[in-house]
């Protein structure tokens, strides 16, 4: 994009940025988890984009926000599905680093219907994640919003002092407002607690740290926070709870009759409150928010009823 | 092709044709066999173009015959990685047919090293096979053998008729030589004993029908082929077994000096023996040589290996 069309841009046009993982879940869905050495007859197979930032996106453009993804792809016939995925959702893809030498393989899963558990094999990526210097090259005048599913943790800090350092020389309503979720229990990761002017942590990590509920979760980890920033934590089928500079909020969840896939209801969940967010809507709207998508979300498989 | 081109055609011109299945193979190598609601790491991941006629294309391929596969595929990502695949070999394509109203899953396969036992999740193909109306319409005159990997075996013998049909309208010189595989123990595949000028029939099927060598099932299912055709069974490390007007026959098997990968060793045998027959070889040294390649090919992990 030219300099001059830049320039022209409204805050409105501006995208929000989710930095991240992307994948390909191959999920097979069988009445009886497989004995070995047998062969079993799935009930069905389907091919879905995963990866939270990846899915954060894909909400994002069903609910109507104009955003775009940053991440590590390796070429070959999975990102081919993963990028025909992708723009089928309308996500912008500029930011997407692509790693000749490496491979991107599929992660399988095995769905159980009859128990509801479901069995992963994950295969090493051998894909370096996005790095602070690739983060250099973006141009940090067409995003409103930057979020950061929290991976390699040290790097992403370096990446959010860059847009500090970028909102310190441009007008207060050109500033980049930043978000970073931590959702799995690694220790490098709660340094993120104190970047993002929004820090969602998840239920996992609130439990590892000793909390047993949402609202526990927010007052006891809010001291870990920069001065400002709101502090988020959803608890499945209890609500979810936020903290900030102008005190607690709570929404109860909005479960749907019956309970059918909740695989990406998180993401979900986060991009409904960004995009609430960036749409002014308070932080008990967007908390409100944030739970009837995402409990909507888990009535049906995969994300194309969110948009009723 | 235009029928003046046919017309100069030299037999040597002539393709092989392979009908019969097709598929994608997701290899997961484990050193476990994964517990239900785990997440376990894969030691490699690969992606495989599998079927028995599909296999023994590449295998004619790459002994330097000119081959092409004749069968059924679904719109979408697995027809993708397939039709690269399968043209990144060489192998004629043109009877493909699509079938834009199915889909064509994976089959996803967990291999375990530690025992060397497979584990195999299919998916319903909802894929329908090509049947004698579809086979009506390929020009039979660009084909000097043309090989059935048993499926739905009435409309195969339904297109072996047609192909009886052709060769008697021609020099016998241009007729086309057909070939079956009997692998499966299917009562509806049995009917293909009768039909073929050549028929493979599988140890599976010859324990089936109570044979306890490739020597056994040749003299003692003869009858059931057609006057003046061959029989052959082989029988993992005992080598394989042919029988015919002039005679039985029969080869050690080659094994390598470290079994690494079974998969796809009959498919590779079959399209060894027809090279073989095709070139004009008699068949005690098309069965030698079928031995010798599909003996090579288990001491590695695919089919790139088998041209030294």
């Amino acid at each position: 994009m030219s300099a001059a069309r830049t320039s022209k841009m409204t805050e409105k046009e501006k995208q929000i940025l989710c930095v991240g993982l992307v994948c390909l879940d191959i999920i097979n869905v069988v009445d009886k988890f497989p004995v070995e050495d047998s062969d079993t007859r799935c009930l069905s197979q389907r091919w879905q984009r995963g990866g939270n930032a990846s899915n954060t996106c894909t909400v994002l453009s069903m609910l109507g926000a104009s955003c775009g993804f940053m991440g590590s792809l390796a070429p070959g016939h999975v990102s081919d599905f993963i990028y025909d995925d992708i723009r089928r959702y309308g996500i912008d893809v500029t930011n997407v680093i692509v790693h000749a030498e490496s491979s991107l393989p599929a992660s399988i899963v095995i769905s159980n219907i009859s128990n509801g558990l479901r069995t992963i094999l994950h295969t090493n990526r051998n894909l370096p994640d996005v790095n602070s210097e690739d983060f250099r090259k973006i141009d940090l005048s067409l995003y409103k919003w930057i979020h950061w599913e929290g991976r390699n943790a040290s790097e992403q800090v370096a990446m959010i002092q860059q847009v500090e350092q970028y909102n310190a020389t441009v007008p207060a309503k050109h500033r980049i407002t930043t978000s970073v979720e931590i959702e799995k229990t690694r220790e490098e990761l709660y340094q993120l607690f104190g970047h993002g002017d929004v820090v969602f942590v998840s239920k996992d990590v609130a439990g590892h740290f000793g909390f047993n509920s949402a609202s526990e979760a927010v007052k006891g980890l809010y001291n870990r926070v920069k001065p400002g920033a709101y502090l988020i934590c959803a608890w499945a089928e209890k609500g979810a709870d936020a903290m900030g500079p102008d005190g607690v909020f709570h929404s109860d969840a909005f479960p749907p009759e019956k309970l059918v896939d909740t695989l990406g209801a998180g993401d979900t969940f986060i991009a409904a409150i960004l995009f609430s967010l960036c749409n002014g809507k308070s932080i008990q709207e967007s908390l409100t928010f944030g739970c009837q998508i995402a409990g909507r979300k888990c009535g049906f498989q995969g994300y194309d009823g969110i948009v009723q």
